[in-house]
């Protein structure tokens, strides 16, 4: 890490969250609040500066005038090397193109450095939580969409633009449904909240899914989510199980391809329906690299869930600032 | 490169060859023979000794004495960091965990380095072909099996125990045929000429193939070859040509998410099928990229066929022995 404190913003889709962030990785100041999508990107920028301001302004002076930079986490896609946003489809409309870390760095009067939120969550997990100590790991977000981060080599795996990465966009199925980004059968489609919830509708509307249809009925046409779906699962509704299994199955299937084909030491998943799901879904993946890995990497993969809760857009700050500002790799 | 001509190894499945590569990656001395597999891992060594030799002592004083080290190109599974080779299933039985480096650079008084096959071709490719300048590229070979490797920041992304790059083992399908290796629906199953053949023979035995059948009845009963498929597709077998296209079909998809996974600068590919199938199987990838691929990765990437023949494996052992030797880079 840098041996300083540093400033760090998460802007996700729907919050936006400031802190001061320790060495260590504990937030000792933090601010929070709705990102204001809705009314475009100048009034995003002017809250994130708000919070920013807010708990830089509650540190003591000694932190204050220590802060080594600020490091952002952020909805992607974006370009980490020009620090813009590119066309995130979850926080609105005018986000495209749009300028973060040198406005930001301005008005802090700090260097900043922007990522990813799964890239920051990598380097989170690996400099703070699940995959401290790992050098060759891999980070999978399973929520609303799937997403992930290579650490290769105890770096992160950026490609030739610094976009690598987006895990849940690779096929395991020939056929299967469409995913959100437009391709036919990609782990996304199957095995994320937004893809089984997509299914779960197709179903509906196919009429081949009573308690589905059922449930759906008592929300708004368009609200069936995968919460829904797993719940509904549980009931006895074997069109929901079915649709749960498959996503846990398709899940398992990638992550064996993962391990043939990066061999890592672990496989850190996080986010919300990861959560949820608990055991049933990597359980699953356990037991498929268990009977279907090559050998090798079958016996060094350990597939754990993420440790970091929700500090971990904010703790990632640390990391990410010693891999791009000081060159000091993630540990 | 290292600046001096070293000794190279390349030992097949079916052929051996040996040679005395300069920095450049030129070829100046050769020997080669069949792999004498058959006979065990002792009458394999003794052959690469001998080989070895002769190409060591067909060049000049001046050229021996400056040699620099022996790099080791072998069939898979293989630890690169043991020197040994781990349970190659195309030489012969008796070969699992044979050392072969050590022995090597006893016989030859000469350090020595093993890598996979395809580590190596990615690695000459780099050095001396098509990925000559690329830092990000993806090496695929499409041949009796398919494999791979990465190359990721310039350097091979070996994963936590050096045999990261099995491209062939990831999925394409939830369900579809067996891969050698076990698992369903992988990429190996789809597009190699082993899988082609596989599923060809099965169509075969299912009786629902009768322009195969006639094919196959002409030959011994488990001879049917992909090629044999290709040239039936091309007199106009419809069960044919669907295997061939599927097997195009799910390269291109694996390629997507190679794409959208890596982001590579280029994806090189090389192997016999790869050659022989040309523009259908590399232009069905590029045209499912330029379809399918996120924004920025689509734009990046370009799809290109291996430019180095027969002897990648020997060219590769100058970059091999500079990165693992020298620390210096593919560079």
């Amino acid at each position: 890490m840098t041996g300083q404190p540093v400033l760090a913003l998460d802007l996700g889709a729907t919050r936006l969250r400031a802190g001061v962030v320790r060495a260590d990785g504990r937030v000792v100041a933090r601010s929070a609040g709705d990102t204001p999508g809705e009314r475009g990107p100048a009034a995003v920028l002017d809250a994130a500066i708000r919070h920013l301001r807010t708990v830089r302004d509650a540190v003591d002076g000694a932190t204050r005038s220590s802060l080594g930079g600020l490091g952002i986490s952020a909805v992607g896609p974006l370009d980490p090397r020009s620090g813009r946003l590119v066309e995130p489809p979850n926080i609105g409309p005018g986000f495209e193109d749009m300028a973060l870390a040198a406005p930001l760095a301005d008005a802090l009067g700090l260097p900043a450095v922007l990522e990813r939120d799964t890239v920051v969550a990598a380097l989170a997990e690996g400099a703070f939580g699940a995959a401290r100590g790992a050098r060759d790991f891999i980070y999978i977000t399973v929520s609303t969409g799937i997403g992930g981060a290579i650490v290769a080599a105890g770096r992160i795996l950026g490609g030739a633009d610094g976009v690598a990465g987006e895990i849940g966009h690779q096929p395991v199925s020939l056929d299967g449904p469409p995913c959100g980004c437009g391709a036919p059968g990609h782990l996304e489609a199957f095995s994320s909240g937004a893809g089984i919830a997509r299914r779960a509708r197709a179903a509906v509307a196919a009429g081949d899914a009573p308690l589905l249809a059922a449930r759906a009925a008592r929300l708004a046409p368009a609200a069936l989510q995968a919460a829904d779906v797993a719940a509904t699962a549980d009931a006895g509704d074997p069109i929901a199980a079915r649709l749960m299994e498959e996503g846990r199955t398709a899940f398992a299937h990638a992550v064996v391809g993962l391990v043939n084909v990066l061999n890592p030491e672990l496989v850190v998943v996080g986010g919300g329906l990861a959560r949820a799901e608990g055991e049933r879904l990597l359980g699953t993946a356990r037991r498929a690299v268990e009977e279907l890995a090559f050998t090798i990497p079958r016996r060094r993969v350990r597939i754990v869930e993420a440790s970091l809760g929700d500090d971990v857009g904010l703790a990632g700050a640390q990391p990410l600032l010693a891999e791009r500002l000081f060159a000091a790799g993630i540990r």
